[in-house]
């Protein structure tokens, strides 16, 4: 397992790209906020698919290094995602992921994505990750 | 919208194959239940994939019933199911669906499906529905 | 690896409830045939969806055991299917399954769905094994 | 329909953010290419999965224009990628789309993404949009 601070300072060392806040970690699930930057935005004044994919699927990474501590070998091998309504952009994107299965060598988690301050989800996701099998 | 009793007397003239029973509808969700026959069983004492295939489409098609009533030209356009851990063979099965987005000419809902009294979902599945536009 | 007829053995003894005839096996690919029933028909005319999932997720297995041999353990982890036209009641169903990553743990493969002698897919699907990583 | 002039001038026009290059459009297909830079790249020397889910929606979206012609208000609704192989960092990406359904409110279309001169694919997708169903 590995802290919220952990999961923190892995994360600004190995991908220094990345926007996403780490806001909550634990109990098979993570937190993370998107500041919705210029980059972000398209036309007709909302957020890009990419970004809320890429949100989606650092929430889930989140997730994992939280149960299984810090994996650099974990990978991405599917994403399902539905884009439900039109993001907000003016407004930070939230991110909610909760891990429906953690095996051996696959993690599946289920992640909602939200503007703040609105209850209806903007997009929902599914992700595998593949693990590497002797993490010790 | 349709009540519990206008769909299952829907179901039961417009889809005889149908095994599942419909437990609850309503707040866009539903729950279904699949008493598990021989037909459904696999080798190795397991529910098989296509028995828990449909019982996520139908408890998707009660929970859209629920909200729009009883129209029967709404087709299923996507299926994505993670199948997460081996059913019980002896254990009916229990599909949870809630809705996600109920659009227009969309809905989309996923679904929890478990072996009862069992807490961890045996599978997860995201579905959409193509409703018809002029639905009055 | 295995040959057709190797499968076609293995699938009468192990999965004796499998309707699905194996028609090609080899080069990371498999076609297979549904002869379809009475109990594959929906109201309407045409083919169930689970019907199709079935098929789709036997040319995937099938398609998976011609290049790793016979290997009970390899299990679906993933089917992601969309429905694109009504299939023909009256004309038996042939899917069409090419691999597309065959890894030491995950298989994936792609599967066009048709009945017979129509050009255009009635369903495409995208499905997931894991592979027992200990396999000789 | 339009042409591959008319959607380069419609991408550039309206979604000044995109950097993928329309290669080839007709015939219900469309090949765009990435040439990778150091916004797409990863920690160990391959290319994002953002950058890999951009491209597969940019070549579905590129597909459907060639097809019904420049409709801005097409969204996508559903991705589902799967990661295959980690790409090379010092090559372009090549996304190949071919639409499997046309409807009247739905355009579903599969992709294969590869590093220009490797023939196996690094990911596959298939992405649904909506189309507005009164577009003339």
């Amino acid at each position: 397992m590995a802290s919220k601070e952990e999961i923190i300072a892995f994360l600004k060392n190995d991908f220094p790209q990345n926007k996403c806040i780490v806001e909550k970690v634990g109990a098979k699930s993570a937190r993370v906020r998107l500041k919705v930057g210029m980059e972000d935005l398209r036309p007709g004044g909302t957020v890009s698919g990419p970004s809320l994919m890429t949100i989606a699927d650092v929430a889930l990474y989140v997730a994992i290094l939280g149960e299984i501590g810090i994996v650099p070998l974990a990978v991405t091998t599917n994403l399902n995602i539905s884009f439900l309504r039109k993001p907000a952009a003016d407004r930070d994107i939230i991110a909610q992921c909760n891990l429906i299965k953690l095996g051996r060598t696959l993690a599946i988690g289920d992640v909602f994505i939200y503007s703040e301050n609105d209850s209806r989800a903007v997009a929902h996701a599914v992700g595998t990750y593949a693990l590497p099998a002797s993490r010790g």
